[in-house]
């Protein structure tokens, strides 16, 4: 594995890496942050999954949660949206292909070659990090924006060992029902449409539910609600009697100053269960 | 002036705004981050000058300025580090020309026609703030970083009558006797150096002073020390006798992770002052 940069940040460590992913069949790069408490032993870690056209970078750099995982004594991790490269299959649209994993491990040509983002993160990322930072295993929580909330609440609720705490922010809720899955999944996951289910937040909570507690932040000025479906996923929090917080917030876009005006609440709400 | 875009942050408002400017001779792009206070009537107003390479939106994007701001009732101004467009005078190098203005008016051709960003700031940007937002042009303060630290301080001491509180992040602190300055001042300014002296700070200390205190944070880890030269300004300080605190920060590259790290430090120092 290789280091490709290294900043110090809040008093912690803000680092970038590349190695080579046997999941992906490609390099990946994802981004760490280890607060200050890391230097005295094994921290919990949140991960943040991204949106659309976002690299590891994004977050990173503009949702601001390095402050308060730096005061709360959590790492963080920034995962790429997807495999990258030469040889990766892509397409001209920004929301399919590189860029546009969408968290899924495809099982039709072109992307099934590397587009296996679901077990890249969860069964090699996930050792990546516990076996070389100064991270605690058994304490890591999950959140994410757009794509990446559908990413988020999809393999938090496939893996709640992994898993531990949950949040979004305006996550694709219900992507068997929007254009922001559809196409994806079609193209990823082939036509057949029982095999949709599984990726799909809103569903893949009537059917397995969530055992413990979900944070969820909406901005109710958000360009794209209608791709998004919050409502869907309200409703399905609702029925299955889910514990949660779902907070439709006045005013609010979809862009990282959304994300960043409310990233103190989700950090302590992970900090909090971890 | 046109407003570009804006979005709800921390509460307040963030909008980005183009204008005509007859100082620059070109059309000119700033944001404006106003807290919930600002519905209430004038508030204080921070400045923030960017480095080299940057436009209005790094600070705005990177530097996790709002959430201070929304905090202590401040405003925030992003301007831009140059004039701009095709008509606009450049130079293939990333310190001269377009996103390098260097913060003063150029005598020299063929700078002179739109480099007048010391005019630009303090005699119209200033005066657009105040009559098109709910700011008290009574209470600015000025910051910035790097280029921008440099004319935050040679601002503010040009012009305390606007400026009442300063800090800077590793400002270029010494430009005469820089690389970061020599080459710039030449074009600009011309081959006679007794020129350049009102736009060092280091030297515009020694002569004008500054009559109120002023904060400077500075990485110890900077890759570009040698260039900012901080060790000059901080033995002026001295010399002056110059209420300050230096701050000389442990393991802190240049980047936004160092900026970011100490902003809620400048924010209240300005917020106290203001």
């Amino acid at each position: 594995m290789e280091q490709v940069s290294e900043s110090r940040s809040f008093g912690g460590r803000l680092t970038v890496h590349r190695h080579r992913s046997g999941k992906t069949n490609c390099e990946m790069t994802f981004a760490v942050y280890l607060p200050p408490a890391a230097k005295k032993g094994p921290v919990p870690c949140l991960w943040f999954l991204s949106g659309l056209t976002c690299t590891h970078e994004n977050a990173m750099t503009k949702a601001g949660a390095q402050a308060h995982a730096a005061r709360h004594g959590l790492a963080l991790v920034f995962p790429d949206t997807s495999p990258r490269g030469e040889g990766v299959a892509n397409d001209e649209a920004y929301d399919l292909g590189q860029g546009a994993g969408f968290y899924l491990d495809a099982s039709e040509a072109p992307w099934s070659q590397h587009f296996a983002m679901a077990s890249y993160l969860t069964d090699e990322l996930a050792d990546v990090l516990t076996g070389n930072f100064p991270i605690d295993s058994a304490r890591m929580g999950v959140t994410g924006h757009s794509m990446g909330g559908h990413g988020a609440l999809v393999l938090a609720m496939k893996n709640p060992d992994l898993f531990r705490s949950l949040s979004a922010f305006a996550p694709i809720a219900h992507p068997t029902k929007s254009d922001w899955g559809r196409k994806q999944f079609a193209a990823y996951l082939g036509t057949d449409e029982s095999a949709w289910a599984a990726h799909d937040a809103t569903l893949l909570l009537r059917e397995r539910g969530w055992a413990r507690d979900v944070l969820i932040d909406q901005g109710l000025n958000d360009e794209f609600l209608d791709l998004l479906r919050p409502d869907a996923f309200a409703a399905a929090l609702v029925e299955t009697r889910t514990a949660h917080v779902f907070r439709a917030q006045e005013g609010y876009d979809h862009s990282y100053n959304f994300i960043a005006s409310f990233m103190e609440d989700h950090v302590r709400w992970h900090a909090d269960r971890l």
